[in-house]
């Protein structure tokens, strides 16, 4: 793979200086766009891009520009003359543009916005104003829409002029005279049906819409779930005003998982691919969540301190502290992960919350039990078989002296029995606030992903010591000494 | 929407038993049969079942049948007479009626492959054989596959009678006499070319192919970096053996998606719905892992062990030990996520390794800089400000009392510059240990995501606290104390 790679760089590296245009157009041909874009990443030199430009098919050019790094597509934009910026515009639909448009510099903008057919500019326009992430943004306005009273023979026809310039010509849009969508036809519909039937006659009514304003992870929800090619974007009543096709769906799909997966992981959003991110921007990725979540771990550490006491007459105490905030830690963040994922596939409905809470709170039980019993079992296998950790003689506390009662395993048995019992309401407690926070999140509009996994793991700390020493203090303490 | 969904419930409960077929035809035809299933999927009365698939069209109920629970699928399959199942898998596709193989109990796979037709169940059977989550194994064998020597005109008339059982019409596959795979011709290409041309004259030589027994998720990667909406899967040779389209290659994305996210947070595969997923098994997904990080956890258990005569003498160290551990295990898993999504996305390329760990190396250079910093600054300001731990006025190290030499701010700055320090070393460590395991875990056929996540955390904190112990005895303890 690799060495076919270096073989495309050179053969395209030797066809340009060569000014090899037979060649070139072979290359175009036989290989897909991206794969010769990614070739030629480093290419900077103006000329060297045009006579690609000058010499190969339109077909291939449009979709090849968008493929090409930023700062090319700036070179190139710049060394067009006003009529190849018109006729690269031509063969692009208004959604590439738009995607082009909100990464280069102004300047370039300005020129390629002056120099746009008119109604493609107002397509791009009205584009450029749709909000982030919603179908409005990533929606095209290319597409094929027919009255409902058009013959199969006259649509074919229409579809063979207008197809071209239609992002897809495998989904028809069909609107009733009031230019409101009533139905779809396949364009395999189309070619199987009788010539004299109308788009009415054939069309599905089974089709699903969405609206500009809709989130696009929603939109991606319904690609997948009803194995949808297109789908129409639509404003109010019903109008359609632009289409979403799969192929941008994978896209967001992709963007949205890796999106989740990064906040959940305490990294900021991801978009680049690590090795073309600077160095200085991964930094900005991830150092002000690290910083947040050491403020926050105040909490944690104000517990820690005001039981001070208790880790300075026994030390044993601070060697189980870790275990269990690990775990607490790793138990929230695994129920965060299902609801947080579960939330993001739309799984569920408005009302589903308390079979959830109730659902996970069994759940949490079961495991608490199970990891209760374990940890206490493990602690007392690591106190008394391996060596780990030792109880003192004597503890003082509160300016009195206290003798150990107890000695041997059952002492062993007693601490162990405190890190058992603590990591018992630990899971109950992380995993119910693993559950509810991404519902909260969700309810006042934040992503559920950032506001989750670390954060639970502060929340879930701060609990675990307060039940580790209490409990330590008011019940395994007094067992043990007196 | 929820209340659309509860009356489309109402709706189709109430045509079915009123034996309304109108009604139910109505809705079949207007409402996405997945929506329909769901409405009806506590419906375990094979009666009303059958009764659907006796009144509503084939084309309709084939589909609908995949959208239908395991159980209800096992329900109508007994229930239905040899012929009616035979007309089922006539209007199915190879790779749908796998699917439900896989999940149906032995007799019903019986029944199933014994009326089957001949040429359907060898398809079947060979499907089957593929290894999980392979390209053959989410393949299907319904396309339309010309020869290179075909018109326009005869190739349009094949596809209008083979059409309707092919999976899709939108890519036509071209073959030479050998059965190889030489070009593809969209179908839009088709109906806008003269009728004399041969499908040579107008196929795209550019296409891209994938085999058989490559993974579904570098299969997924490829429809994404070529906007590919079907894609041919080739046995040796570079003949056809079936295909794969875009909706499927939508659910490899999310549960490919979901599955790496799940294991980087020590949760176990997530193929169901959270609400559809019975309680044992989402304690199975999860007690496994945590019992696991337990027993890592006795690296650190011991390392803490060995030390607890310095937290004895300096309960402060045992205050400041979980923004550490906290700090490293998040700064860790920062790392593993960015690499481990970009080793998923495919990003890296062989050789790329080296590259990442030295640039990974910068980065946690500049993080450790700025968090060592920041974290000095911050314990100092718990310290003296917040009155967060104390410093004892003299401490018993091998049977020496040693006095405290500084007192106040300057005491309260060697504390924190020792947890400044601590932290310095742990995010350089924990980034470098991040980002190398997923390469690791690649490199030895283990899934990245399930290595990484928590193993870091676990790997990071016996760093950490030997970092902080030993700093502590070796510089900042005989600073602070003679």
């Amino acid at each position: 793979m690799e060495e076919m790679e270096i073989d495309l760089k050179e053969r395209v590296l030797s066809a340009l200086e060569k000014k090899n245009v037979a060649e070139l157009r072979d290359i175009f041909e036989t290989v897909p766009n991206i794969d010769i874009a990614e070739a030629i990443d480093e290419v900077t030199d103006p000329a060297l891009l045009l006579f690609i430009f000058r010499n190969v098919n339109n077909d291939y050019t449009a979709e090849f520009f968008q493929e090409l790094t930023i700062n090319q597509q700036e070179l190139l934009i710049n060394a067009f003359s006003d009529k190849q910026l018109i006729e690269l515009l031509d063969n692009s639909f208004a959604d590439d543009i738009v995607d082009s448009l909100e990464e280069l510099p102004a300047n370039v903008v300005t020129r390629i916005l002056k120099v746009c057919p008119k109604d493609m500019r107002a397509d791009v326009n009205r584009l450029l104003n749709y909000k982030d992430d919603t179908a409005g943004s990533v929606m095209t306005t290319e597409y094929i829409s027919l009255l409902d009273k058009t013959t199969v023979k006259d649509a074919i026809k229409e579809i063979r002029q207008k197809g071209r310039d239609a992002e897809t010509v495998y989904t028809i849009f069909v609107r009733d005279s009031s230019r409101t969508l009533v139905g779809t036809v396949d364009l395999d519909d189309l070619i199987f049906a009788k010539e004299t039937e109308t788009l009415e006659d054939i069309m599905n009514l089974d089709f699903v819409t969405c609206s500009v304003n809709d989130d696009q992870e929603a939109v991606a929800n319904m690609f997948k779930r009803y194995d949808l090619t297109a789908m129409a974007v639509t404003v109010r009543g019903g109008k359609i005003a632009g289409i979403i096709t799969v192929d941008d769906v994978v896209d967001i799909i992709v963007e949205e998982a890796t999106e989740d997966m990064a906040h959940m992981n305490a990294v900021s959003d991801m978009e680049d691919p690590y090795l073309k991110t600077p160095i200085f921007k991964l930094v900005w990725k991830c150092v002000p969540w690290i910083v947040c979540l050491m403020l926050l771990q105040i909490g944690s550490a104000f517990i820690t301190s005001s039981f001070d006491y208790l880790i300075e007459s026994c030390a044993i105490l601070a060697v189980f502290s870790p275990l269990i905030l690990d775990a607490g830690g790793n138990s929230g963040g695994q129920t965060t992960t299902l609801i947080v994922r579960s939330i993001a596939l739309d799984e569920f409905e408005r009302g589903d919350f308390k079979r959830v809470i109730w659902k996970e709170f069994r759940v949490a039980l079961i495991i608490a039990l199970i990891i209760g019993t374990f940890a206490t079992l493990w602690t007392f296998f690591e106190i008394s078989v391996l060596g780990i950790g030792s109880i003192p003689e004597t503890i003082e506390l509160g300016n009195e002296i206290h003798n150990v009662t107890l000695s041997g395993l059952a002492a062993n048995f007693v601490v162990a029995l405190l890190v058992g019992t603590t990591l018992l309401v630990t899971m109950i407690v992380s995993r119910m606030i693993g559950c509810c926070l991404p519902f909260l999140a969700k309810k006042i509009h934040v992503d559920p992903a950032v506001m989750c996994g670390p954060f639970t793991t502060t929340i879930v700390d701060v609990v675990s010591l307060l039940t580790y020493f209490l409990m330590w203090s008011y019940i395994f303490a007094p067992l043990l000494f007196k």
